[in-house]
């Protein structure tokens, strides 16, 4: 049924949310990707995902929500902060964008209703959530419920990523035929370097740490 | 025990938020009003909403959010649309920014959480509510579980004028005390007019007949 449908992915270029691409582009007739310009140190992600939307022969667009780095001081957006390299005990990273995933897909919402969809898709994971609230499952379903009282809508979020984790996600991009390219074309690394990324951060490692392990699996 | 704590009021410096403003003063300790900009026909409303709120004596900031006016094509913000003068039987009016109150109440939540602040003050009502489906009671509920599963917080949203009608808002104006401040210091009119308004449009027809019930049952 889905494919006949078209479907809008909150895509920012990263080893998840480009999984998600061609995921809906196996499950849905005709998909839009949206990236957000927010003020993120590493701007040029926003140029990779346009590369990869473009490989991929989807319709790309980027919104400016760079409100949304004014809103709360933390570490993805603010320069004068360090980035946490560990989760500090009991509380969230200092990367995390107080509200982001929220604003994003609301205005992801926003934007594919006046396209005439109801479909959106976004890579949280809760398994791999880094102690952001704004990635769990009940999250999403509650904002689902929001968005569709909000404009009286029916709004479907997909989630495909939210019970695996980062090697089951590997698994997934080689099933679609896209490892090579989700290996070497994304961004996910903290300190802005594509494919396998300064193997540092915290996001490099997790990354890395997967693919290990899916390789492993499937000697 | 509310008078105890702190609270940030979504303000625009109409009617309702006003009274809402001053139904705040009396049950918390300290207030707070934040206006936003969001391209809107008569951004001069934001400087009436400052003089109100000084003679409140209340922390006034106005918050930039134009990106909300480039998301969805509406008469409010969009100077090449005639607003509706009645409501089109089976849709919105026009006059519907798509997902307003949403990224209102979003950014409120992310600004008082940076103050410290749980509580947020809205003026909303279902009872008036123009056909607009983000001021229904069931919309402010799931948005407040959204918004505390977003963040991890305990937000509550309180919403004063949402079971009661134009008549009864004025009542409460007046048992608050600021029934004149109310009546001449507020915009409501869709065509930027202070106090009684131009007096034709949707916004200002509600308001005179919510009035003249109010005063006939004074008598």
């Amino acid at each position: 049924m889905m494919n006949k449908e078209e479907t809008l992915v909150v895509f920012s270029g990263g080893q998840d949310s480009t999984t998600c691409l061609f995921w809906a582009i196996k499950h849905f007739k005709k998909v839009y990707a949206l990236s957000f310009l927010y003020g993120q140190k590493h701007q040029k992600e926003v140029e990779y995902a346009r590369a990869i939307a473009q490989e991929a022969g989807v319709e790309f667009e980027a919104k400016d929500v760079s409100f949304i780095a004014e809103l709360g001081r933390n570490s993805l957006t603010d320069i004068s902060i360090q980035m946490d390299e560990e989760q500090p005990v009991g509380s969230f990273p200092n990367t995390f964008v107080p509200g982001r995933n929220l604003f994003f897909l609301s205005v992801a919402a926003v934007y594919a209703r006046e396209k005439g969809i109801n479909h959106l898709v976004t890579g949280v994971s809760q398994t791999d959530f880094s102690g952001y609230p704004d990635c769990r499952d009940g999250f999403i379903k509650s904002l689902n419920v929001t968005l569709n009282l909000a404009m009286d809508e029916q709004f479907v979020i997909h989630t495909p990523l939210m019970w695996i984790d980062k090697a089951q996600t590997w698994a997934l991009a080689d099933e679609l035929g896209v490892l090579q390219l989700v290996r070497t074309k994304t961004l996910t690394c903290y300190n802005g370097e594509m494919g396998d990324g300064c193997g540092h951060c915290p996001a490099c490692k997790l990354r890395r740490e997967g693919l290990e392990t899916y390789l492993a699996t499937k000697k």
